[in-house]
């Protein structure tokens, strides 16, 4: 429970309505889409403006109150989790759609908007802003960009770093922090921007995000590959990248993912082939048709077993939403799912997959591959059930062996999630003692009480390799 | 001139042959491409690997020696002046290109491989790294990074920082940091990578990057279209834009550029027009042909007086070159040529070029402007001469006033030149009090003892705005 005095100031703030601290609140509000994570939050705050959120950061710095802002808690690194107690900002208020600038290809948005009400808006003026995280029907911009959001088109389009140009946020002190503007070109100081996108609510509340529009393709189409070995797969999908061709989307899905969309959506996948990819192209309608042909050739010179090309634009949207669906599909499966993003230079999926399969192996758990393999984000997805304490602790041991292969081939702990709590224990083995002081530096700067989502990024220790000192 | 123990240990490093105190070295490296700045090194290092920066770095951070790294020098805000002495680094000895992994897209470089260089490199096999200031005969790609180099590209393709995926840097302690790697997508941390992209030398000196390559456009073509009024011009760019064109190019020069550079090249530009917009799309054929013919249509509407489409790639590269040469054309006018790079939404162009013309009348000086009209990124360019002592004292002022013009019409003081010392002063106008004590703080992080190119990004004291304070 918040002092008597500190739920005053913040009903003072914010009004009778928008101050909760009830139990079923709190406890709606001590999770988000990470399993296994849940902490109880003293009280949960709904600001309406810019104005009332450097009130209530003032009134936490005053005492020293943790913070935890958050939209609509999609995340999957458990980064919008109280999990030292305090207050959580719930930023949903503030969902206004500040203009639309067709001039300038620009977008100016309160951290509320759902990303999906946004693509809605653009698109009906022929404009597109292209991060699509699979939570997209109920993420928000502000979580999108405290996240660095990906999505299945980031191999052509990037992510959300790629789409925000300005930002307006709130220190711990309550200061107002501007940067960027309407503007491709600017290089007045270091880049704020990019730093504050993916910073996971631990260095400021953003309030106000300028974003960048670019015209809407004017076709898309979409196809499958079906492979009965993995290898093939892995190799059609370099191989399309060597042939110059960046499709907008290039899925992959493995064999467990496969069985289990096709027990839940039965739209015809065919379950005895060891992956499949998804691939779909945009832009003008003659040179999509000439990217979908050229791809249909790849993949029959590299030996796909099967190659089906959607007729229509509704065809392919059809095959999309069966990848879109995945992580529902798979949920129904077990109590529990666990979703990684470990992600590799694209040119090491085919070993990356292997590692995930000899580590399931290994320690005995389901685990089902599907992911962005143009970017090289894997989702390996583990099924269990939170209450089977000892499987979950041999998934953890899995976790970790993941983590590693993926840095040894080249790559990351975190693709698209962020590090949140999930992975803060592995981040040293990323970034390298080096990296943390330097991270842990900048987090001093905009944040010296540490009262911004703590518990998040950096972790009390760092998880020791197997064998090894760090 | 430094202590004799102190120059021992650099040629212990670095061998007697890669380190030089003598006058003429000295005086070599003591300007870069920035007119009015100049001030002598204590001595100049050229390493050869990251070990010997390494080294060099412990040295200079254990005698506080102030190290300004730097590639060509071809940098417009004297950010490679060694304007506190100490010494110069030179990368231009670390000049490979590691690597060009076709299966990633990537190309792993040492800094002072030359920007045009790998141009070539990556064309001669269908790829393609757009940036290209126009420096890029010259320019170096570790100053290009440390700058955040921009050029005639940025619209359709972003900038230097659009192409950074990951770094290897040394701090000033001689701790090595690595960043990103083959990777689109990496969330593991604060974005490092691009807080280093355009830190201009003062957090970290860049010793390897890793660049993200695309497919090189299969077609480009070039047109121009005449005005006899700079607004026209400025409305076809919003139209343009607003048509959801996208060109790789659109240029924009103003009648004294017109005169200065037909007077250089006799390239057949028309003399007596306000403005000329030059424009460039790059793509497969049909839709570059198509684009271009939609802008044909575009300014014939708008009003131009006259609409000149390139026959072929080859007239196309002439136009262009004309506008590269701009620069060129404009240093033959007079013996000091001062090139600024104020910035607005693209909206404004219009009104910024009215303001450039109303304050350089107010002056009473001779400016010509020029830029990429496409990202509002203009060029005003004074020409002067720097012994002329009142007419430089007035330039300053106008400059003061351009800056505080662009600031108000939701702009920046740079957008692709950076701060160095030419606009430290101003940079408080941009980014505000707040964004000071971060920027300062993150310099603090990296560098606490501030030998890392002193005196750049930040000034002793802020220029003051007209009767007012700050």
């Amino acid at each position: 429970m918040l002092p008597d005095n500190v739920r005053k100031k913040l009903i003072e703030i914010v009004g009778e309505d928008y101050f909760r601290d009830d139990p079923q609140t709190c406890i709606s509000y001590s999770y988000d889409a990470t399993p296994l994570y849940q902490a109880m939050p003293e009280g949960v705050v709904f600001p309406g403006s810019t104005e009332e959120v450097r009130q209530i950061m003032k009134v936490a710095s005053h005492y020293q109150l943790p913070i935890v802002g958050r939209g609509s808690g999609s995340n999957l690194s458990a980064d919008t989790v109280p999990s030292q107690g305090g207050l959580v900002m719930v930023m949903t208020r503030m969902n206004r759609i500040l203009e639309i600038d067709q001039e300038n290809l620009t977008a100016t948005v309160q951290p509320g908007v759902l990303t999906q009400d946004l693509h809605q808006a653009v698109e009906q003026i022929g404009l597109f802003y292209p991060p699509d995280p699979s939570s997209m029907q109920v993420s928000t911009l502000g979580g999108n960009i405290a996240e660095c959001s990906g999505g299945l088109r980031g191999l052509k389009y990037g992510t959300t770093k790629d789409y925000v140009l300005g930002l307006e946020a709130v220190l711990p002190n309550g200061e107002v922090l501007r940067t960027g503007g309407k503007l491709y070109k600017d290089v007045a100081g270091y880049d704020l921007t990019k730093l504050l996108v993916g910073s996971e609510g631990t260095l400021a509340i953003i309030t106000e995000a300028i974003l960048k529009l670019i015209p809407l393709p004017e076709h898309r189409r979409a196809m499958t590959a079906h492979f009965t070995d993995l290898e093939t797969a892995a190799q059609t999908v370099s191989a399309i990248i060597s042939a110059r061709i960046i499709p907008c989307t290039l899925e992959f899905m493995d064999q467990g993912t496969i069985q289990v969309i096709e027990d839940y959506a039965e739209i015809g996948l065919p379950r005895d082939m060891a992956a499949i990819l998804l691939i779909e192209q945009d832009g003008p309608a003659e040179i999509v048709d000439q990217d979908i042909e050229k791809i249909r050739n790849i993949c029959q010179q590299t030996g796909a077993a099967h190659v089906e090309v959607a007729r229509t634009e509704e065809e392919g949207t059809r095959i999309t939403a069966a990848r879109r669906n995945a992580l529902s599909a798979l949920a129904r499966l077990s109590p529990t799912l666990i979703l990684e993003d470990a992600t590799v230079p694209r040119s090491q999926i085919a070993p990356m997959v292997r590692e995930i399969n000899r580590i399931a192996k290994k320690y005995q758990v389901q685990i089902c591959t599907f992911g962005h393999a143009g970017d090289g984000n894997l989702h390996p997805t583990f099924l269990t059930d939170a209450r089977d304490k000892e499987k979950v602790q041999r998934l953890e041991q899995a976790f970790a062996e993941i983590f590693e292969a993926a840095i040894s081939l080249g790559g990351t702990i975190t693709g698209e999630h962020g590090v949140g709590m999930a992975k803060a224990p592995f981040l040293e083995w990323k970034v390298g003692k080096t990296g943390m002081d330097v991270l842990k530096g900048i987090k001093q700067v905009f944040d010296p009480q540490g009262i911004l989502n703590p518990g998040k990024i950096f972790a009390e220790t760092s998880h020791r390799k197997e064998g090894k000192d760090l």
